[in-house]
């Protein structure tokens, strides 16, 4: 992939005369989705009109939502016609989600009635429901058929990805059950589709959120879940590439969160890359000047002991590695669901052990190195206090926070790490310098 | 779930009469490999024996290997070997792979000759390739067969999970080529397999890396693949459910190193937890004890201007969070393959460009505050300064620390942080003491 990315670099200086290079030939959508992102959106809009015999639609779907964003926007909005025109409505959806609603709509009104019917029954759903993006490329067979007749049909028909079961459906396209590969092979050429289909399945519920979706999906095995609406008709399909696709989205957010930014574009614009970046700052400056007036509370004793401020960043780092620790087990834990009522307990024991354990035992090397360093006992003892305290706390914090985070429903892996961190600078400040002025002076 | 685990909590308490609640009926060995990591040690070893009727080599093999280690070791001897006896080689060498090798050889020679056979060819992979845990259970043509055996083998056949294709090779088991579904039904029931199979086909080279493996599993939107060794034998078969759980380990490790720990078991015993965070503890004690240094350089003039220190955790906390961004977004775009010499240098122009903008909007921010605070505009204007200074060298080594931990082939993901913020504190105090020290005395 990087000399794809060099010979089109190459091609782009040229600027003489532009093809793309002949190692992009055999590109799938995802591949050209992942080598725009990796352009600067200049590059983006001079490689676009070159996509040709290419779902360019399912390009825009296989890009990160940010990049989506931009490249969308920036596109005249012929190219944008263009490329959805011939497109299933789940991607449709997935590309025209990241715009505005009135500019969404107006594309919508161009496309086909049967596309556009199927984004009708899609918007009933959330961003955040299975239902939304339902694949509507299924095959179905009829109830009322026979294997016979469904062999002789699959001769001709291109059955479409993960299609390791047949859905079963009625004349009205209510779900009946499902026919496996299986299930077809072993079965008599004159049997009945309605006498051999299972009809206690696993199935999708539209309203399903989609990371529970994704759960479900992987822990069948399967390929593909039908996805059934409320009345029991069969909206779509869920397969593992949309799972595996969810999977990823949820981790890379997580990740992204966790280093106090947005799941951002590698060329977002500057400008809003700024803007975005800025409530992260924002949100910490307004942590650390509460960290500063802690400090400031004790400037007398700090001023006369200035060994004091020298230490006071070990004793609020070493509490905030501590309850970082711990907060991380512990929202992977509420992610997967493993930790709840029953076990929290047991969680806050062991964790409190090993603060207990490794404060005891750095703060004692911490002592001596003081020791050594100022030659003051007191100041050694103080110290070795303060990183016990703000280490306990920051680990019993470190549970606290994500599982009060979760119960009132904000993402833990969101704000956690920000509350903690505040948590443990102010605990931190507050008991090494309140513990100095009451003993140095 | 959350009621099995209330349930069975109840039955642990009750002590008298044990028996699994009813609701673990229809548990999968995912389920089960679930529930295990939720429960303490004790209540593991308690539940395991109930374990009946059920893979437990799946069972284990689902569970995160830190998990998977203690349960194995806390295990008799004997349930281990019972879990293994009848399992496929795949799975008992995942579950071997914890132990030391001593152990897991004297677990080997009880196993049945067909399963040692799979497990030598096994081990010639490291526990990073794909061939180490190909999935053996493989449903094979021989490409001499003609369409219409193959269809009647498959009335009495059970399918392996995943099979949307089926692997065609000779009498030496040399991988020949493959026949999607869709092809055996349009195929006539004379014609021969050597002549309808496709040869030129995505394969899985048996010493991928699995990571890769999985991407090109992925992309190729097949439900598995065959793994077939350099002398072109089919040594077993990738999947997409095996694509899922490496991707969900290989992000899991991320997320817990970017909280500074080891991708742990949520009830991993306190001794061996306490040592394991013990060393990023030290790791950052140590910085830690570089920035008190810095901040010792100075100490004259923070004993005279005692605001400083009260001002310090700011300049060195905004200083993190900018690189902390940059450094995100830079550790994605290398693990994606997207970020590489072709364009670093526009995104280090990208980055400079965010950071310079929220360097002079918050630095501007943080002077007015100080102004009316300290009541000190030379302050002010230090402070403004080093806040700047501190976030454009935080974006630039956001970018320069992973992309050169990344040509030495160590994982961004693992070192990055710790350096970075040491460079962030270290710059953040020397640059503002600095200043304070040459203009303020």
């Amino acid at each position: 992939m990087n000399q794809v990315q060099t010979a089109l670099k190459a091609l782009i200086e040229d600027e003489t005369s532009f093809a793309l290079p002949p190692e992009t030939n055999d590109f799938s959508e995802d591949d050209w989705a992942w080598l725009l992102e990796s352009l600067v959106s200049e590059q983006r809009i001079l490689i676009w009109p070159f996509l040709k015999n290419i779902d360019t639609t399912a390009v825009l779907a296989g890009m990160r939502e940010d990049a989506r964003l931009q490249l969308v926007s920036s596109l005249p909005n012929k190219s944008v016609h263009k490329a959805l025109a011939n497109s299933d409505a789940s991607q449709v959806i997935e590309v025209l989600d990241v715009l505005p609603t009135s500019v969404a709509k107006k594309f919508i009104k161009k496309l086909s009635k049967e596309t556009q019917n199927h984004i009708r029954e899609s918007l009933n759903y959330t961003d955040d429901q299975v239902g939304r993006y339902a694949n509507h490329n299924v095959f179905t067979v009829n109830k009322s058929a026979s294997v016979e007749s469904i062999l002789s049909e699959l001769k001709s028909v291109d059955l479409p990805e993960y299609t390791d079961t047949f859905l079963v459906t009625d004349e009205q396209n209510i779900f009946i059950g499902e026919i496996t590969i299986n299930e077809l092979f072993s079965a008599e050429p004159q049997d009945l589709v309605a006498n051999i289909a299972k009809t206690s399945v696993h199935i999708v519920n539209a309203d399903l959120p989609l990371l529970d979706a994704s759960n479900l999906l992987k822990s069948t095995k399967k390929s593909m879940l039908p996805v059934v609406t409320e009345t029991g008709e069969l909206l779509g399909r869920f397969d593992i590439n949309d799972a595996l696709e969810i999977f990823q989205e949820h981790y890379e957010a997580q990740i992204a969160h966790l280093g106090q930014v947005s799941d951002e574009d590698l060329f977002a614009p500057v400008a809003l890359s700024a803007r975005r970046r800025a409530v992260w700052l924002g949100i910490n400056l307004l942590t650390a000047f509460m960290a500063s007036i802690v400090i400031g509370i004790f400037d007398k004793v700090v001023a006369e002991v200035v060994a004091l401020a020298v230490l006071m960043p070990i004793v609020a780092s070493m509490g905030g590695i501590t309850g970082s620790q711990t907060l991380t087990l512990t929202i992977r834990g509420l992610a997967t669901g493993q930790l709840g009522i029953n076990n929290v307990s047991s969680l806050k024991r062991k964790e409190i052990a090993v603060a207990a354990i490794n404060g005891v035992a750095w703060s004692l090397l911490v002592a001596i190195i003081t020791g050594f360093w100022f030659e003051n006992i007191a100041l050694s003892i103080i110290i070795a206090g303060a990183l016990i305290v703000n280490m306990l706390v920051a680990a019993l914090f470190g549970i606290l926070i994500p599982v009060t985070l979760d119960r009132m429903k904000i993402d833990p892996a969101l704000a956690g790490s920000v509350i903690l961190t505040t948590v443990t600078d102010i605990v931190g400040f507050f008991v090494f310098l309140g513990a100095a002025s009451l003993i140095l002076i």
